[in-house]
């Protein structure tokens, strides 16, 4: 059974409280990067701390590009490429994996499919071999593709249906996206979910699994020359199967009207409010912008020296959290986030205004240098910390390529933390927290009746 | 020049109070509906008060049907379509109309794209030869597209842009629609409308306009077998183009969550409140329900004596005015729609509280008989005096058969109205007003500055 993680950019992935654009302090290893002649694109980490090796494929292909109707289907795919080609049967490849002791896993975001494997070095050749069979070779039949349905279904019905949290946020995307399709659930609606077919899935697969559409990223107690031979034996044979378009969604109109979403239900045990802003992501941001961006929301919310946490939590002790993140992994658009859970007694709007006094404060006035001071510290001593983990370096280098980004620009990523300025910061806030741009999202308990006002 | 009306099914374009489905009494005139041999229908409704006729042709595309990215393109071709043809070149369509003393218009909805002519009966041939020649004959030059796009731009700038209502209805509309194609603006969004080329528009041409997904409706001086003989030897000849795939349009997830929209701007003159909720249009309603929905719709809005006029300006004296309307011509989804207007120094929020008061009042007990049948009557009424109207007639019967409904049931809706009871409404009030499947809109005076609290 594959345990697949859906991620919108890296919030969801990533086990930092704030989500950096993708980082690497300075002094870190020595990426590699080339292209093989079919197209695919080869990132080598060397790490020789440990005779592993973490070995991912990462497709330019997410949710934001299905067919209108067909949500669901990047994620859909991505399950059904565990079953098997003409070559490698079956599940042998999920097998092989267990066998030598290995870890697998596969995610969706909007913007990206990937896939990896944590295994012996030894065995990285063995690996390359499987992933690149399947890179085209996937052969689907009924058989496999109707049960995978319903494992799909039942996933969203325990990720989203039965989690009041993950559906208030599915339907604030929705609002806050009014015309690109960064809108729809990675998972997919579930009315179009149950209508997804293996022709619906072979059709995808087909028009985005192709080497030219994928980054290879190898890290661990590798060199790049091991890697560029064992390379051009696997990967290197398997021929390009069709062109890719760029990848051009439809975007969004002006934003001009704040919009709210609120989600009642029996089983919420702790009411919230968040507000998502509708801001630049790290490939779409002007200069230091993004930087600005990362740097702003670890002020607001990283944590309890944070703004928010100190006023709501610790000051007024109207809240028992509260934070704010800046998620700017995408192609096309970022987000701006901010939340808050009230205390027994205090309602929504009393956290809400409160948030909202907290922003005013920021637009009006910036931060003062030692917020910003810490703040940056912290982000590029995060970066520094994340070298420590295989995957959490592949999963930055494959986010930031299959979002428009380049090598250069994840190893520049701490220099350009360094050189945010609390004018950059006052400029953002006062640019991008603009209430037109956002819908704020309420989370309360008990189902409305219809007919009855709102809370 | 043009003056093309944007239609979102009936709503906007009937000049009656209510927009009834479609709507004949008993009695009425004998309709006569055939088919040619390249798949044009045929509607001929004789009216022999006058000399005249009205011709109008009616394609089976609009907004709802434009490629995610191309919105605008169903009106920007309506638009070209009267550039003219290799054989009537230039505007000698529009030239020859005004010569012989006629009128002429087009309107493109969600649904279907309309073009329509009143001119002597003697000039009805010509007419034919003309439009039947520009049904796949169009030419259109980079010369007469590029002009057009900024004309289509004005208006956009002039009905849009420019007035604070319906900039609020878009974005009512955007955030009603989670994936239906329903939720983008007819008019299509000014950063994808300023995109369009020719290229995108002989495409969409070439891919819906063919006699095969057209529908030719003559009412007037006429008698069937005239305009047989003067549709066989005109619009008989054009050669189907392409085949027309089932229009199956991206469909709603469950609605679970009541959403708001607001919009503020310096010119609003006048503040006020909207709902919208979505509910099942005449095409995909349960036998009964859209009759029951009109009918409701009327008991609440319809004049002086409905629920909420009578509650909110005579009653309660909140409100300057309140009404109620159903919006049911559409293939996929109809909306059910609520709104009042403060009198000075009353807020949004006591108008909304006491509009849904009088819906939980109508959910709770439903309607009375004598409202029921004073509503009823009203609606018959109307249908009835509709007949003094050839356009109106001719209307009826092309956006009923754009969307999926038959002549015969235009025909009969008179008697499905009178067939309502007051428990078929009380039960559509119901299960319809809930308010997870709603968007309300506010429309303020004065922009909101960031980071301000919403009003």
């Amino acid at each position: 059974m594959i345990a697949t993680a859906l991620a919108r950019g890296c919030a969801s992935f990533l086990a930092l409280s704030i989500c950096t654009s993708a980082a690497l302090a300075a002094g870190g290893p020595a990426v590699s990067h080339f292209t093989l002649a079919n197209g695919l694109e080869v990132v080598v980490i060397p790490d020789r701390r440990a005779p592993v090796v973490t070995h991912m494929v990462w497709y330019r292909v997410g949710s934001a590009d299905e067919t209108a109707g067909k949500t669901g289907l990047a994620h859909f795919l991505e399950h059904l490429r565990f079953k098997g080609t003409e070559k490698k049967p079956g599940n042998l490849f999920s097998q092989t994996v267990a066998t030598i002791g290995g870890q697998e896993n596969a995610f969706t975001s909007s913007d990206y499919t990937g896939y990896f494997q944590r295994v012996p070095k030894e065995r990285l050749k063995l690996l390359m071999e499987f992933e690149s069979d399947r890179m085209t070779g996937l052969v689907l039949t009924d058989a496999v593709v109707k049960p995978e349905l319903d494992v799909v279904l039942e996933e969203e019905n325990s990720r989203v249906a039965n989690n009041p949290g993950a559906r208030l946020s599915q339907q604030v995307t929705a609002a806050l996206y009014l015309n690109h399709p960064y809108g729809r659930p990675v998972i997919g609606w579930r009315n179009e979910i149950e209508k997804l077919t293996r022709a619906d899935a072979l059709e995808f697969y087909k028009r985005f699994y192709t080497p030219n559409n994928a980054i290879l990223i190898v890290a661990g107690d590798v060199d790049a020359g091991e890697v560029k031979t064992m390379v051009d034996e696997t990967y290197g044979k398997v021929a390009r199967t069709t062109e890719i378009a760029p990848r051009q969604r439809p975007m969004e109109p002006e934003q001009v009207a704040p919009r709210t979403v609120t989600f009642a239900d029996p089983r919420v045990t702790q009411p919230s409010v968040q507000r998502q802003y509708l801001v630049p992501s790290s490939t779409t941001a002007a200069p230091g912008e993004s930087e600005a961006l990362d740097v702003l929301a670890h002020v607001l919310g990283g944590g309890q020296n944070s703004r928010l946490y100190r006023a709501l939590v610790l000051d007024k002790k109207i809240a028992l959290s509260s934070s704010a993140w800046y998620q700017g992994t995408a192609l096309d658009y970022g987000t701006m986030g901010v939340s808050g859970v009230p205390k027994e007694g205090v309602t929504l709007a009393q956290v809400e205004d409160a948030i909202d006094g907290i922003l005013a404060e920021v637009i009006a006035n910036g931060v003062t240098d030692e917020e910003m001071k810490r703040s940056k510290d912290r982000l590029v001593a995060d970066a520094v910390y994340a070298q420590d983990s295989q995957s959490t370096l592949a999963r930055w280098y494959g986010a930031a390529l299959t979002t428009g980004l380049t090598v250069e620009a994840v190893k520049a990523w701490p220099d350009r933390i360094k050189a945010v300025t609390t004018t950059a910061i006052k400029d953002a806030a006062g640019k991008w927290f603009d209430k037109r741009r956002s819908v704020t999202g309420y989370l309360i308990k008990d189902a409305p009746r219809p007919g009855e006002k709102r809370s």
